[in-house]
């Protein structure tokens, strides 16, 4: 490690199962490598609309693969993460703007909660979405990976993988849960360690111009940097400041900060797990 | 390494950069991991037109992202890859019809020399075009990586990495080469090691029906696969079929492989260099 502390800046929204995917491996890495992490929740939609692009999932085969990708990397990153059900009304039509919104509002409040909230709603909207898995046959890997309820207690496998492992039987648990009610926000504000207060009041907050600007600016500041999609990680490095789009680049990330990658779940991080 | 060996499939266009990138690393990994690698010429413009897909330059702030990926990524894999002058009459108009009609020649009657001749052709268009760099002002390590010309001459440096490094200076080579006229092609066959008169003799297949319909069906095939871009890979591991698209999935396949991810310049080749 060098003596100095590079920011590193994650540019993210719930609705973006990939800005997951960067969120996870740079908190994993944040106490790793000599970086100060800062989150900056965004909102893609904005991102859409000012750079012109189009969600990747509209085309049909590429949200295929997008669906087939996950799969693999949900595994591979040992991230409980799977589609929604129903990816168009969840993902394209609801959208993500008080979620957001909230997020913003802990940004500001309470931002040591941050990580903790971002994470409950992308449990929410990516992850507790097709728990009936575990009435399917069997007890292969898929169906265990879906049901941890937070990413810290995903198991280690050995590798390659088996094709079953034992667990026992569960009870089926909700799916297809919501981002957009107050009640969805508040639960998961709940279930990421806040009391029934401190999320009431930072729920009050998502209409405040003082919150509803800021995402605008942060939405507005990763377009400068030349976001068309989310996540964007964006290091400051010794005077240069580099942009870097999407969850699989954090390999690059690495050898730009002159720190050592050590994979998706480097083995601080296996062994808390 | 396990007892089998696995195939895997590499569909790829020299017109796309990170088909480049990912040709590169599995070329580096094919003696390091239990695999069987198979290059498969593909026309990227046929699968674009079957998937509806379009190409990310078009999009403005896809295409000044792409140009500043590639510039990390050359120095990150150590493939002296770079924007062509004319991106858009290079990629977009003139296409790689002929050039990828000329590799299918080589995969049916020499496929020992396809992994030279691709390479070769990736060079004309994707390194050799900014070598005015080299008149700039100093001897920067972007102007180092424009020099060599054959990747493995590239030298690895120590990371992080010099702002200065001192390169002699060298007399400035052409720019922006064509791949689409047949002398274009046989200038990149005979640096590949072919003689002239085995370049010409492959040249002249690129009209026949055999090569034609091998370069549609190998397209095809990679439709068939969900391609809506290239590159893509397709690994056959214990009876399934994964499809990986893209040059940064290469630590994925080698989860799926049970192999070890050694960053994109393995060890072995590190020494070679």
């Amino acid at each position: 490690m060098g003596p100095l502390l590079r920011t590193v800046e994650l540019f993210y929204d719930v609705l973006s199962p990939y800005s997951w995917l960067g969120f996870e491996v740079l908190c994993r890495y944040q106490n790793i490598w000599n970086i100060n992490l800062q989150l900056r929740p965004s909102l893609i939609g904005g991102i859409m609309k000012d750079s012109g692009n189009k969600p990747p999932g509209l085309l049909p085969r590429k949200g295929q693969y997008m669906a087939n990708d996950i799969k693999l990397l949900r595994h591979h990153f040992q991230i409980p993460i799977q589609f929604p059900k129903d990816f168009f009304s969840v993902i394209i039509e609801k959208g993500s703007l008080s979620a957001m919104r909230f997020l913003t509002a802990v940004s500001l409040e309470h931002p040591e909660m941050l990580e903790k909230a971002s994470r409950e709603l992308w449990m929410r909207v990516w992850s507790r979405v097709s728990v009936g898995l575990w009435e399917s046959s069997g007890r292969t890997f898929d169906d265990f990976l879906t049901f941890p309820r937070n990413v810290f207690r995903v198991m280690i496998l050995p590798s390659p993988l088996p094709q079953r492992i034992y667990c026992p039987p569960v009870t089926p648990l909700s799916f297809d849960e919501d981002i957009t009610q107050p009640q969805s926000i508040l639960a998961a504000a709940e279930k990421a360690g806040m009391s029934a207060e401190q999320a009431q009041g930072l729920l009050e907050k998502i209409s405040t111009p003082k919150v509803k600007n800021q995402l605008k600016e942060t939405t507005e500041a990763a377009c400068r940097y030349g976001a068309f999609g989310l996540p964007i990680t964006v290091a400051h490095v010794d005077g240069q400041t580099h942009m870097i789009f999407g969850s699989d680049r954090m390999e690059l990330l690495a050898f730009l900060l002159g720190e050592k990658w050590m994979g998706p779940v480097p083995p601080a991080v296996n062994a808390r797990l």
